[in-house]
């Protein structure tokens, strides 16, 4: 390897590469069978899904992880939608911003509300790329969205059907209509290849060290 | 009531009435002990309470919940610890911000990780005076924060105990040691008077209008 790859590995997040010990792995990645199988059976009423539609708003969804991997995040994007019109738009930039709590979903979430100048996003959609996480559907659900589209299940954090299903929890005082797996292949390869090259790296480096 | 009155409880924002209707009422508390049993049931081993230190930040916290309450926000305060030093502040500003993410906990870790110049706040403790909810959990979580020191619990949107217990999943790739009621009677106190205040302004506008 050349040093150019040792550089890139050393600046790696260390959370990147803890996931991308377990993400794609073994075949278990996150077009996860399992995890549908689960989703499925949580919400057996709730595949309304509308395929034109929600297919053109997740590739702006698509558009926006890319931003996220140029930046070597995560590549996971989000945008909000509300009345055929995109109203907000966010990309994963927990490195850049030095901020956990810089996700996707909460940045889209944000810009809409500016946007909106209200919190409330009564009858708007989220279109994220990745299932949400347990922050990220605790904030849609907080917001008033009314329907949540994802891309693929995160096998590992997901809250929306693998982990928990936050946005049907008839305990809480807002529920949001999720639809899984649209445009299941494109988001879930963005981040296999993204988890794939950084275990790729680390494997290099320690064959190095030995 | 006086044409103020009538002007205040316009501008009381409907989620705040919602919250008013079912907090406090019959008994049922932030303070309930149902939420209690539920945590020590859960959390047989997290009892590690530190009464002098923990009474001391948590104070802190009740005064950002003061500063909340200033703005006829739900007065919830909170701060971040690290050696002995507060790194972060925020209080509640969802209505002021106009952001349903704009909670005192994630307003805190994001002040905390400006502070640290990371986004892993590792070995500092969270300190906020309502048990955090789920998005609330969720970015504690993923902040990598060691230990969280709440108030009072809250019956209806908690996810450290009460609803769900987020920083005690094993599932995630980060615990969090959860330590409830400090200063518990304080934390209550401050958002019982604020619905009850709000209810009241409600009923008296529905008897005016009859």
């Amino acid at each position: 390897m050349t040093i150019v790859d040792h550089k890139i590995l050393r600046n790696a997040p260390v959370a990147q590469l803890d996931r991308a010990a377990a993400y794609g792995a073994e075949g278990w990645g996150f077009d996860s069978l399992r995890a549908y199988n689960i989703f499925t059976r949580i919400n057996p009423m709730v595949q309304n899904k509308n395929y034109n539609e929600d297919e053109k708003w997740m590739r702006e969804a698509l558009k926006e992880a890319h931003l996220a991997l140029k930046k070597k995040e995560v590549p996971v994007g989000a945008v909000v939608v509300y009345e055929n019109k995109i109203i907000g738009r966010g990309h994963n930039q927990v490195e850049s911003l030095k901020d956990a709590t810089a996700h996707a979903e909460i940045l889209a979430i944000t810009a809409a509300s500016n946007f909106f100048d209200s919190w409330r996003l009564e009858g708007a959609s989220l279109y994220v790329t990745l299932e949400p996480c347990v922050m990220c559907a605790g904030a849609i659900v907080l917001s008033r969205i009314e329907r949540l589209v994802f891309g693929t299940f995160d096998p590992k954090q997901g809250a929306c059907g693998t982990l928990y299903n936050i946005p049907n929890d008839e305990r809480l005082n807002h529920q949001v209509e999720a639809v899984p797996e649209i445009l299941k292949e494109e988001c879930s390869k963005i981040l296999i290849d993204f988890f794939q090259k950084l275990r790729s790296q680390k494997a290099t480096t320690n064959g190095g060290n030995h």
